[in-house]
């Protein structure tokens, strides 16, 4: 048996207990890591130091600098959202349908947890945290693969929250983390079948494309995003104006943001100056088909490749279309099955928009930043699914766990 | 482009148009192929006979063989199935859940085509007729890929599907097959990204350990099932004997039969010599451990690779257990989470039994055969999944359907 064999051994024990724990002592844990957290502040903050110290040594760009950077407010803001994972609703053991059939056999179809679900993920201590509580909730080991550049942080955040798990009589195995932090590691972390039941993968398009590429165990794939707004020629324009800004300017380097604008031919020569000045509020680059740059001055001439780009930054491109018909080809050649959104008043339009789009969220009149479990209701998530199977768009707690069936009868043969 | 890719491309168009089809004209498909079957049924049987000489020259073994031959009556009954497929409710487009946010956001849950399904399967074709008319009932294209053994008769019954597809208005392209049936073209599918959303393997373990190791498209695993049937101490011993009988060899070639005996020890004595006899009926050979040896004559003993091990034949491992932990034990150490039996009069001990035993089909007092999507009122199957994620046990028609969110607003923004 090799090191993460038995790493997995006993990830799946504990699975077997967390699998029938009650809610009571589910939260019990889940409250005592929120203590822990605020408990052992200093010896977070030490170890997070000498993360960010060999970090900035490294040359680690700003912007990951700061996702790496734990400060007091920060660990506070994690143990509270611990808590509310607390105080959401069981997933487990919910009846999702119950049949007696002619035979008198009765199926009852319940909710279960998945078992042992292992993360893969960069840079963030706090997905550490926030992956765990929620795999605990749900009932599941946690088997978790943080950057290298975050393992002394992560390291101190695993004992914690494993101690506190003990101290209310679970398991602590159903939290792990690989300390080795090894390519040739991950690698075989992908591929311990019989011991992870999913992997999801959360981070960059390079590390998804990586998890998917070689793991045998079955993967949801997250994350990439590009979202587009199309204005229909029926389109309210101040609403249209309001929906592309914020879709595109509330928060850039998010999976949900907007990064295509696709404008109808009929409404391009009103809606499009409005739209610019707006953006201009904060100096988006508008990166314009031929028909776009016809009607708006300032602006870059768009590369082909600038549509279905995920720019992650004050960068949009534009493009006119003659018809519903094209928007929707155009989203569908070059989305990644994330949210796509019309902006219009003719419901036939939006219907027709609907139902050909596929993508996890479509939407009518609204901003692809609502494309989050909170935002809509799971109460937390974590990640948002871009491929098919298993979930689609945010997966909350009811979404990283499985199903069973029980069958009951009284002798039946067939 | 390879030749792949251009079939995905094409599967993937054609499935654009099968998703918003009507029920009414994909009910109009299948009443069309399954009377073109029959119409062309000389063509079938002659393309199959090519098949079967080849094989019988080549030395098949004579059950491969009769898998791999086509009949009349054969034909007819594959046509009649297609029928009792257009009579199933259409599982697109329904409301799986509605809500509408404190902002006013109605988020609606509607099921949808998982796209383009991919299967790769052994030397049965009437797999390629089942499987393609599933997935057409479902919005999705199917993209096939058969055993070499049998590409006459597949190519054959591709060709009418198509035919019978394009007669309605459909596009043919929904149902593909792979002409060309080496192992490379084979691996090349299973990598097929952006082109297939599922692949589903139908066949032996090597089949599927093979497109779990080289896919990288999202797979659901089917198969393999080591099916345990545990007689409790508070069994009633006649259920328990006709259970055993019945999941033992009422077909044996099957994944949901079982394959291990485990009986509580305080019930042994009485339990073991009549499940004995009956199981003579058919000749059943029984592999003991030292408890059950002391109990029975003319049984052979048992190996330990006899527990956990899949005989698909007249065997069944037989182990005497001294509590119903020691039995949930062995099970979760040697299952493949398909199916497992409990028999006894104990409720307590029933629950204590499903909630442990981690199977996609948990019975209480019932035979493992049922796990089976007609049996379970599923109307119909495309396999039964061992996995965990996306679906468990029989998938039929939903099971093979993803979803997508809808959501409709004023305005709304972030």
């Amino acid at each position: 048996m090799t090191e993460l064999q038995s790493m997995g051994a006993r990830a799946l024990s504990a699975s077997k207990i967390l699998a029938t724990a009650s809610e009571h002592t589910k939260n019990a844990a889940l409250q005592a890591i929120s203590q822990a957290l605020l408990d052992n502040m200093e010896d977070i903050l030490s170890a997070n130091k000498q993360d960010v110290d060999a970090a900035r040594a490294g040359g680690m760009n700003p912007s990951m600098l700061d996702r790496l950077t734990l400060t007091g407010q920060r660990v506070e803001s994690i143990a509270k959202a611990v808590l509310k994972v607390a105080a959401l609703p069981d997933p487990v053991g919910e009846t999702l349908s119950e049949t007696t059939l002619p035979n008198g056999l009765s199926v009852q179809k319940i909710r279960v947890p998945m078992g042992v679900i292992g993360i893969i993920y960069e840079a963030r201590p706090n997905v550490t945290v926030d992956s765990a509580v929620l795999c605990l909730k749900a009932g599941s080991s946690a088997f978790l693969r943080g950057g290298k550049e975050t393992i002394n942080s992560n390291m101190a955040l695993e004992s914690i929250m494993r101690r506190a798990v003990a101290s209310v009589g679970l398991p602590e195995d159903c939290i792990q983390l690989l300390h080795d932090t090894s390519r040739a590691t991950a690698q075989e972390m992908m591929r311990l079948r019989g011991y992870i039941d999913v992997l999801i993968p959360r981070g960059g398009a390079g590390l998804i494309a990586s998890v998917v590429e070689n793991a045998s165990v079955p993967v949801i794939e997250t994350g990439t995003g590009v979202c587009h707004v199309y204005v229909d020629a029926d389109a309210d324009i101040e609403k249209a104006v309001n929906i592309i800004y914020n879709a595109k300017t509330q928060r850039t380097s998010v999976c949900n943001a907007a990064e295509t604008l696709l404008v109808h031919k009929d409404i391009a020569a009103d809606f499009l100056p409005l739209a610019q000045s707006r953006l201009q509020e904060k100096n988006v680059e508008l990166r314009c088909d031929k028909k776009a740059m016809k009607i708006l001055t300032n602006v870059t001439a768009a590369e082909p490749s600038d549509f279905g780009r995920e720019f992650l930054d004050y960068i949009l491109a534009v493009k006119v279309v003659d018809s519903t018909d094209e928007a929707i080809e155009h989203i569908l050649r070059h989305n990644t099955k994330h949210s796509d959104c019309i902006v219009t008043e003719n419901k036939q339009t939006a219907a027709r928009f609907c139902a050909a789009v596929d993508s996890a969220v479509v939407y009518v009149n609204a901003s692809t930043r609502f494309t989050d479990g909170e935002e809509m209701g799971f109460g937390a998530e974590i990640g948002i699914s871009t491929q098919k199977l298993h979930a689609r768009g945010p997966m909350g707690l009811r979404e990283i766990c499985s199903y069973k069936y029980i069958v009951r009868g009284d002798g039946q043969v067939r």
